[in-house]
């Protein structure tokens, strides 16, 4: 049986695994192949009041540490705009503060010097643009040569539980499509070049990996995917998860790049 | 076992149905307890190649035989705008060319004299107005009299392969959010004292209700519901849906109450 | 010369003015005929940061100064939100939290007991739905008996310097319209029956009153407005001008009526 | 003196010109440094009827004169997506066909085989991306090696009467936020290295040169920029233009560069 999820969560049951708690979120640490995965188990992100920034701040500084100390940074938006659960990553990147243009004589008049640089992207996906999304950031990477990609994508879950309860984030890049059977080249270091920070929230849950969960193997495909069209679970509340998680990704983006800048600030800033 | 639905077709087996082709549209009546229930099944909404109008003329067909010859007409989208497959009532409404405000020296210099009086308004939902939807339009219908309301509400299935695939009249009005558990007071002859053609596409399939489809009585609420948070299953298309669905509903009133307008020309008034 | 303004600012140089400054805003009160107009001059809206929330504090002021102190109050937000400058009113609406059907046992679950009753409308516009703004709000007054109505709409100034960078209020409702020259029935006390205060930010200057302030009555009405389409000057940065006024309007209504809330439960709250 | 505009048309009054009349359009061409403008003025787009598709025949049918027969084609869509008159790039862009995937079994699936390759993508502007847009378009140039570039982009113009009435195609690039003062490196074959046509709509004047053109030199910045906030006219119906121009802009890229599809195909395939 083979259960879709983009979730390192729910997939390495025997994975090596660190789990903390820190001001009401789960922490858990996954480290395999190399790689390390991330996740912070919340509230939902609709419901969750966060007046504090406590999520904010655990996330900034969870994201912090794995992204390089210096260097330009690429954010990219992963996803289909015009599709509401999966346009987590386009809505993110409408939300982070563009740097990298910022210097000189407009850095003095606006009093933004001394900024680390941020590009940011959303690269669209494959039946929109004609292009895979690797293809448009490898062609920037190239051009831009940042020193790292941070790639925001919503993801799908095995366990409708955590859609919009959890922030996952990894040091080893992202499957777009990977959890909904739609999987596309791998965006990470050996696509790009330079290494590949990814995070996001889990929005969906495949009908058909919903459906094997409750009943087994024996669902027929009919069932859950009629005429081959592709159903997902989503929570009644995915216009307002989207929106929210949206704001604290980038809001997360934006602080561990540019902690000199206050929530306050960019809030201002970035629209 | 308690299946929700807001579809005639899924609910009652025993009720008097005619069934006929046409135009490769199988069309369904239902009549029971005094109201008839016209159903048209197509291919998705999504998917569908309608360049000669032919499903849209079938609807605006069936539409016409529901509605009162003379008269002001309210058209009235019902369902929450910021919750995407909920949406479909607010953008149906957005494209109903409104003409009650259309007479005298505007009509003739216009050129649009003789037109049927039709007003549209999109009441809201509780949550975001304090004021149920049959509170409003009962205010509206007491105050410009009309001689009907058409009510177009996105619709719940029982079964995934309807989502998208069938269109819906009614005339007997609707129960606003029956078909997902949340009803809300019925919009019908009885609370607005007019007589309430309710038209729909369904959109979504309520979770508990999918769920226990697959899996029967036992799956635990908590599978399909996790902390209470509604759960639902829709196609990945669903905007594409939902513009669609919402562009055919309000052309085939557009059409039914004016007849003497082209498809060309409320593209072009109706924006 | 008609110079078309909604700004009673630029109207009325002979009236009873008081003008006191607090917290970087001038705070003008003209009385005139009964009513009270109160203008917060301000930096732009666009580029203004307000941390600590002044501005709202002070807005929130002086409009609980004009709202009875008891019953409930219906929030209707004026215009048309598919034009970008006019969507100011409807925009509010969204953002302005209802609370009328909160009551009872919902209250106790929620923790929201003891609220005043607000309801919200966003009546439309006369093209796209047929009926009057003022129609429409009078059928819903009658319905639900509100103490008093707080109507926002997007307002025209004579001056571009104040697009954007004003606030007014008013006693005595509103003439939609009046300020671009397309003069609909006036929302008041005469065709609602209850008290309407009014409150706004220009965010247009019709540009034939533009044209003629620049170069006298002697324009030609084609270069201001050829073919008739009706011209208006707006700042670039409209679209944000829009986002940041309907939220500040919104706050400002949340605050006056229940200020046993806080901004941020209202944020939560309201979406 | 110095009117802004992108319109070749207000800009050169000796250029060698051919004008001629067809189906009711003007088309005006110049040739000037080796480059080609054509022009096509038309009654409003906001008002237009083109049900026999007369005008987005003759603009496909000027566009294909100025594309290369073969080859994989890069639409992109210019400008802010976020700034409604400057949304006309963005939003034409979402509504071309991507066919550059559509190979081998997919193709032969799907029924689209043999189409001509198109690739499409919306670079943002410098204040969102921290990128030029020449700088975006050089890096996928360089990846995807199209054999031309065609740039959709809202114009500026000097005389209101023209907004949304008129249609410009050049086979020499654009120099974007040039007729609003606020120029961006240029781009066409010296940046990017392949063919650039450019086709755009004039959407705004800006408010300096209209006040400049209404009263002459002595205008004081002040009146039309206070303090330093750009001032545009616009007109009202400008979201109707938007919604409209970047249909007709992008039918025609389809159409110029897959002819096999209809009209009815695209409208139906790419959303």
């Amino acid at each position: 049986m083979n259960f879709r999820t983009d979730l390192a969560l729910e997939k390495n049951e025997t994975s090596k695994r660190t789990v903390r708690e820190k001001d009401g979120c789960k922490v858990t640490r996954i480290e395999e192949d190399g790689g390390v995965y991330i996740t912070l188990e919340v509230g939902s992100i609709s419901d969750h009041i966060d007046p504090d920034d406590t999520l904010l701040e655990l996330f900034t500084e969870e994201l912090a540490s794995l992204v390089p100390k210096e260097g330009l940074v690429l954010a990219a938006g992963l996803g289909n705009r015009a599709v509401t659960p999966d346009a987590l990553g386009p809505l993110a990147a409408e939300r982070v503060l563009a740097t990298r243009h910022i210097k000189g004589e407009i850095a003095k008049v606006t009093g933004l010097e001394g900024l680390r640089p941020v590009s940011v992207v959303s690269p669209g996906v494959l039946g929109c643009t004609g292009m895979e999304a690797f293809e448009v950031l490898r062609a920037i990477v190239n051009e831009t040569q940042p020193a790292a990609v941070i790639a925001v994508d919503a993801l799908a879950a095995r366990n409708p539980a955590r859609l919009g309860c959890t922030v996952q984030l990894s040091s080893v890049g992202i499957s777009p499509g990977a959890g909904v059977g739609n999987s596309r080249p791998r965006i990470d270091a050996s696509t790009l070049g330079v290494p590949v920070i990814s995070i996001g929230i889990p929005t969906v849950v495949d009908a058909s990996t919903f459906a094997q969960d409750l009943a087994g193997d024996g669902v027929p495909e009919e069932k859950a995917a009629p005429r081959g069209a592709q159903m997902m679970v989503t929570p009644r509340e995915i216009d307002l998860i989207i929106d929210r998680g949206s704001r604290l990704l980038a809001m997360g983006i934006n602080r561990a790049l540019n902690p000199s800048l206050s929530v306050e600030e960019f809030a201002q800033l970035a629209g």
